[in-house]
């Protein structure tokens, strides 16, 4: 009853990075989080409990792949249900300086909340059938789309240049770029299930699910926390 | 023997996330305790052994249901006797500067120890029996009541006005809609039970029992605790 990793089986090889990456994020921004100023240990501590989640379902991911070889679709969107909402936090924190209010968070949090529903039913009940993929996917692209705007464009990103502090500018517009580029893996992985435009049209098989969701994990959850660790610590400096 | 959560079961779902979120709270609060001030620690660490010990029940739960497909009834009302009190204790914590007495948190937990009895006798051994559920619940919402009527008009709500403190009075308000919608959601999931009224009246299956009090967990317990939070950090400033 050990672990036997398939050398060539690059999905498996990434559960397991993943799980011991998100990990050790974790545990690095737990203790990094006593080293910056006060201002900013809340976000480092969400930046630690977003990883340790994740830590926790790649754990399980990981053994029930290995098990059975199928795609982990409940315990994904579990995952994803706590780590997304908080990921919002992070901006809604990040931009609290500027006299960010908690209605932004609730519509950050509403939107992302509807992305995962509607992706959910797409993955978990279209059987398949292209049109049902096609049109809970783009159903839940709404979802995605309205955070990048509020990102690059809306509330996020006003009250970013309202903090007056350049070192919060940059970060938050580095996370508008993790939401642009690092959050449209998913999509990408979306489509390669059964009935997905990439598996009919290109013929990707529908094991790179999890490959695109595992590489976008590891860069969107730990490459945000690193995101907030810097604004800490160079805004500390200034 | 992997962890297998079938996409298609909303309760196993509840189970797993509750789960996560309660651990995840757990951290949380125990971190943060250090960065509140000194008079709000001791709350800051009721909230964090609530959901703590609420961690540890949902793992032991989520497991079972998943392994059985039944209501973890005796788990559930193991955790409920050891978090509840504990958030009479919070009440009685917040009031004590305004002068709350040990007397008054002696009659929350009798109150609330009272709900508990009668709510899992209902539960335990009504085998189905309408009339036997019916009794049982009323019996048990009469503790409910009390604690509801003590935080809304009777002791709770009075010595809130006398702490003179905004932040304090506000956070036991919210407290208190917290009694009054969050717990409301435990007898709707009760009434689902075989021989309960929205079982027999409405054919609402009994498998909604454990989604009712999944959710409603999450809310009271986390949202609780994330409400003391705020009182610690905002009359903090004052
Ligand atoms: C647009 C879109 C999707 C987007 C998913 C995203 C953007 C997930 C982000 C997850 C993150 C950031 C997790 C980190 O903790 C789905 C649901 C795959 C369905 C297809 C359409
Ligand atoms: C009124 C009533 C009930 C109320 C239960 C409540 C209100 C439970 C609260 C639990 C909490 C707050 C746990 C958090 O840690 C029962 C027992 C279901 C039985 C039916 C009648």
């Amino acid at each position: 009853n050990v672990v036997a990793i398939p050398v060539d089986d690059p999905i498996a090889f990434t559960f397991f990075t993943g799980y011991m990456a998100m990990l050790a994020a974790s545990v690095f921004f737990f203790f990094e989080r006593g080293s910056v100023d006060g201002k900013w240990k809340l976000s480092m501590l969400v930046s630690a409990l977003i990883t340790g989640i994740a830590a926790v379902h790649y754990y399980y991911m990981r053994d029930y792949y290995l098990a059975t070889g199928q795609t982990p679709t409940a315990l994904r969107y579990i995952d994803w249900t706590l780590t997304v909402p908080l990921m919002c936090v992070e901006f809604y924190l990040l931009t609290k300086s500027a006299g960010a209010k908690t209605s932004l968070l609730w519509k950050l949090i509403l939107a992302s909340v509807f992305m995962l529903v509607t992706g959910y039913i797409g993955e978990a009940f279209s059987g398949g059938d292209s049109t049902q993929v096609a049109l809970w996917g783009t159903l839940s692209t709404i979802g995605y789309v309205y955070v990048l705007y509020s990102a690059w464009y809306g509330e996020v990103a006003k009250l970013a240049k309202n903090t007056g502090d350049s070192t919060v500018i940059k970060g938050i517009n580095t996370l508008g770029w993790f939401v642009l580029v690092g959050w449209a893996i998913y999509p990408i992985g979306y489509m390669c299930m059964p009935g997905g435009w990439l598996n009919t049209g290109l013929g990707w098989e529908s094991s790179n699910v999890d490959l695109f969701y595992n590489i976008a994990d590891a860069i969107n959850k730990i490459g945000f926390g690193l995101v907030v660790y810097n604004i800490a610590i160079n805004s500390k400096k200034a």
